[in-house]
This record gives C-alpha cells, sequence and structure tokens, in this order.
C-alpha cells in the first residue's frame, strides 16, 4: 500500500497509534491544531534540524529506521549542548505519495525508539506529499535548570575537552559510499552505526553543565575546525589543538588505514560526531573529565587549551607546529 | 552573490542581523546551540508546518516574501484555532545553493513582518542547501490561558460559525494560475492577497476560547468539508451546513463568473483559508459572534448545525436538500 492510497487523514491516524503514549506534561498529543504542554518550568530549549534525502542521507546507504532516530539525535544533541533536559518533539514530514506505508511505520520505529530512549514524547507535526525526496524536520522543546552552558564563556587558559571519539562518523560515511571494504564486519558495524545512529550526549551534557566548571561548550556536528572556530568567535578567543591527542577509535584507524587516509583528518574536519567539544579552567578540567566518566562510561579527552583571540585558531603537530586543516562542512560552499 | 559564494556561516549572520530583535522573554536567540526562552506560563502550545516550492508555492506565481510570512501565518492560523497567544518561532530553512542571497533576505522579510505583526520572535532554526527546491518548516510555541479550545468538543445542536469569507484563496490560487484575467485590479488584488497572504484570525481565536460559550474549534486549511469532517469526528457528531450561507465575498464571485466556476465548491473545498470554524450553543452564539464582530471587526456567520453522528456531515441547498461536495484536499490522494 503506498501513501496515495492511505491518505492523509489514515497516515495521521497511523502515527499517533504508534507514536502517541504522551508523557506526563502532555495535556494533548497528536490530533490537534496544536499539541499542548503543562510547562511548570521556568525556562523553555527549543531547537530544529532538517535531514534532506541526497543531503544528510541515502537510502542506498541507510535505513529510514535510522533516519528517524538519527533526525531526532541531532536535535537531542543541541539540547546536550546546552546542558538541557529534552521533553517533547514535532515532526514535520515530506514524503512522495508513491513510496509504500511501510517507509513511514520505519520511519516513526525509528523516532520512537530514539525518543523512548531519552524520554521525549512526540506530541505533533505535519505530513505532506513531496515530489521526490524525503525531508524531514524535527524540533525538540526541552528546559534547562538555571543558565544554560553557552559557546561564548570560553577563556584564555582554559582547557579544550571532548567527549567520546572523533572522526567515527566520518570513517562510517567513507566506508559505506566506498563498500564493501575488506575489513571485519565489527569494525565496520562501529564506524556504520556512528554514522547512521550517533549517540546524542545528553547525560554528559547535563551533567558537564551542572558541574558548574564549564565555562562553554557546543555539540560536534560540521566538525571540529568548523565548531571549534564558533566557540572561539563567539568567546573572543583562538584556541590550539594537538592533533596527536585527538582521540580517534581504532576501528577509524582501521578504516583509515584501508582507504588510504590520514584519520585525523576525519577528527578534525569530518562532522556528525555529535560530541560535546567544551572547556574549563585547568585547575577544574581533571575534576570534571574524571566525574563525567565515573558517572556515564564515556571518554572525555583534553585536546588543546583556548588561547588569544590573536593567535586563531592553530592545529598542531607533535612537534608543536601548525598544520593546515581543511575548515569543515559548509552547508553552502562548493 | 549566490549562498554557494556567501557561504553558511555568512549567511546565518545574515539571519541574524534582520530578525534577532529579541522580545522579553528571549534569553537566547540565533548564534548557540538551542534557543532560550524565560517560560513563567504554566502552559506551552506547539506547532509545526512546512511549505515545499512545486507543493506549496510556485515562485512564477508568488514572492519568497510572501511565502515567508505565509509560512508564519498558517502556524499562527494553528495557534488562533487553540485560542492561544503566539510567542516565538524557529525558521529551518533548506534552500539550493545557486539561489542569490537575495532570495533569504526577501524570505526573512517575509518572516519577520508576520512575525512583528503577531508580536513573535524569531529565535532560531537552521539552515542547509537544497539540491532542487525551496523547503521552509516554521515551528510555533506560545502559550494558553486555561484550557484550549479543541476540535472535540462540539455537540448536537449547537451552531456552526465561521470567522470571515471562504473560497477567496482558492480564487486568488485559480485566478493566478490561469491569468490574467479580465478583471478590476482591486478585484485580482483581493484574491490573490487571500491566497498569498493568509489572515490569521488569532485576536479572534483567542477571544472566542476566552468567551467561554464556543465548544469546539479548528482553523480552515484544507477547506471547509475536510476540516469540519475533522471537528465532526473527533468530537463524535454529525453536520449540516446550508450552502446557501457560507460567506462568499463579492471578488470571489467575480473570480467564479470569469471563470465558470460555481464559488460555493472554493467555500467548501478550496482550503487555505485559514478562517476559523467554531461552534457555540444556540443560545450563545449570537452574542458571541456579535462580539467577535465588534472588537476585532472580522464578519462571523451562521453556517449550519452539529447533528447526531448518524446524519454524517451534510451540505443542504435551499431547498435543503443534500449535495455532493468534493472532498476538500488530501495531501497524499490522486
Amino acid at each position: 500500500v503506498t501513501l496515495g492510497e492511505l491518505g492523509e487523514r489514515a497516515l495521521i491516524e497511523r502515527i499517533r497509534d504508534r507514536v502517541d503514549a504522551p508523557g506526563p506534561r502532555v495535556l494533548l498529543g497528536i490530533g490537534d491544531d496544536a499539541a499542548l504542554m503543562a510547562w511548570p518550568e521556568p525556562s523553555l530549549l527549543l531547537t530544529t534540524d532538517t535531514l534532506l534525502e541526497e543531503v544528510h542521507f541515502r537510502r542506498a546507504t541507510t535505513t529510514l529506521r535510522d533516519v528517524g532516530a538519527k533526525a531526532l539525535a541531532v536535535n537531542l544533541s543541541d539540547v546536550a549542548a546546552m546542558g538541557g533536559v529534552p521533553c517533547v518533539a514535532l515532526v514535520a514530514l515530506a514524503i512522495p505519495a508513491r513510496c509504500p506505508v511501510s517507509d513511514v511505520d520505519d520511519l516513526y520505529a525509528g523516532l520512537a525508539e530514539e525518543a523512548a530512549r531519552h524520554g521525549v514524547a512526540l506530541v505533533g507535526g505535519d505530513t505532506c506529499a513531496s515530489p521526490d525526496r524525503v525531508v524531514l524536520t524535527v524540533t525538540l522543546a526541552g528546559t534547562v535548570d538555571g543558565p544554560p552552558l553557552r559557546r561564548s564563556g570560553a577563556r584564555p587558559g582554559d582547557v579544550i575537552l571532548v567527549t567520546g571519539a572523533l572522526g567515527t562518523a566520518a570513517a562510517g560515511f567513507a566506508a559505506l559510499e566506498r563498500a564493501p571494504l575488506a575489513l571485519p564486519s565489527e569494525t565496520l558495524a562501529i564506524v556504520h552505526d556512528a554514522h547512521r545512529r550517533p549517540t546524542p550526549r545528553v547525560r554528559e551534557g547535563s551533567l558537564i553543565r551542572a558541574s558548574g566548571a564549564a565555562t562553554a561548550m557546543m555539540d560536534l556536528s560540521d566538525g571540529l575546525a568548523t565548531d571549534l572556530a564558533h566557540v572561539a568567535r563567539e568567546s573572543g578567543t583562538g584556541a590550539a589543538v594537538r592533533l596527536g591527542a585527538l582521540p580517534v577509535a581504532e576501528a577509524t584507524r582501521a578504516v583509515a588505514r584501508a582507504l588510504g587516509v590520514d584519520p585525523r583528518s576525519w577528527a578534525v574536519s569530518g562532522g556528525e560526531d555529535y560530541e560535546l567539544v567544551f572547556t574549563a579552567t585547568p585547575d577544574e578540567a581533571p575534576a570534571l573529565a574524571a566525574r563525567v566518566r565515573a558517572e556515564t562510561g564515556t571518554a572525555v579527552t583534553v585536546i588543546g587549551e583556548i588561547r588569544p583571540a590573536s593567535e586563531g585558531i592553530r592545529f598542531l603537530d607533535e612537534a608543536a607546529r601548525p598544520v593546515a586543516v581543511h575548515p569543515g562542512f559548509d552547508h553552502f560552499a562548493r
């Protein structure tokens, strides 16, 4: 059965049946003109992101279940980067009428899985027929208990830290585009999963903010080079990153060897890792890193230092010499 | 200068310069991972809608300024339909890199105009390059002071009322698609404007809800036949509408005559009028209608009556005989 045969009303009913498990704060979910939440919190965080077929994903290498999960995950990552707690999401979906109904089922299965993992209720949205490709826009609302952790608070002398490993998603993307690679399936699974199903660092972000020890935070969506430049610009600083300190997974190194690529280029410019980059004073950074590791099991690595603005953003090799790096992803640049 | 030449960062800065006039409740607008609002209200209304080029608009007949305004207006209409007050909006834009930067300026000029008209702050969003067409998703957050007015509260015997006139937007769409028509420019301007720049009935919706006299409300986006069926289904009722009672503007009648169309078909099935349909008991309806007219200047017309579910949804001619009507717009049906 195609979506064109099912029709809009039956489609909305189908979606409602699949996702309408309203949380305690949801007074009205899918089915009226707007969703209504009880909102006793004094703060409201809002963020939105679009995933476009052929731009952010290709159906040849990714299932719609993964696309659904990822569309929510990238928004969760934005809330994590403020140290917030995600609460409710809206889903605007444009999809060709010729697609089978199972495509929408798959997409919402992924959305619902990711939502359940983070205690998020899917409360509404919009559906329309797209002439050619799937377009999925998720909007996430959350809250933050006190001031959020912004991009603008880094100061010269602060230590730069990241969660998890860098370049894994880029390795996964490269491995999928250049498949098949002669590598163990466990190795490929690690990098494929990082690309298809990023793990937003929601608990980590909340903990880092609540500690009071961090000075700035941002999530890594366009690559360290681009995103650290945002932190430096908003903070009015420069930054120095030691390439040798960047955390790179063994699986990423294996894919890089197979493809003849320097894995550090993925770590610096690859994008879509959805790890957190944050800053803290040298006094407070070690205890903060240890606490995040202990409470979440997620690695935290010191990768460099915030510097005066006059020094710009520098990536340094083992001999502390600046290395030119690719600037990372720009949606519009050719 | 194209968007590809400008690049993503400069584009975001440009948007930020144009729209970042944060309202009193906006703690963080464009430029961080998520927007942050002080939210002392106990309720949160959320709604989202996508406008797709070649589906919802064509650049040959509509400016991007109008598209920007309309993308916000259709969301304002959803908040109006709950009797809510709109507060802040997010904009997710996918647009081809080959487009001139002035396209984005035009789009945001329209968004900013509509936002200013309703006291809404544009607080964030997402931009990405689209391979072929413009895709604009706006998410609107608002609040409602007490229980919202739902679709589900209509009861048999209630009177059905609508704001404004019906079929004007459909007349405008038809006039644009069949241009040039030999009609006075003032006539064409009325119907073109209704199609390009719908007027969300925000004050009217808030007043209707606050009166306590209305039993159900919804905005008319897909046409009266489709949308009244939603109200009836959610309320567990039927409905009877007198075709002769439908408010149709003189300009709509003139376009219908020029095109040889029955204007009542636009009023019933045309869609995109973004008027409000609401219900009230026969005792309370006259005073409610008079009050909305007096306080907003907007026409309010009684068009029929809520009936038991067993009678279904009927459209009646002058002799009270049921007439078959087109079911209205379904995004997926062919």
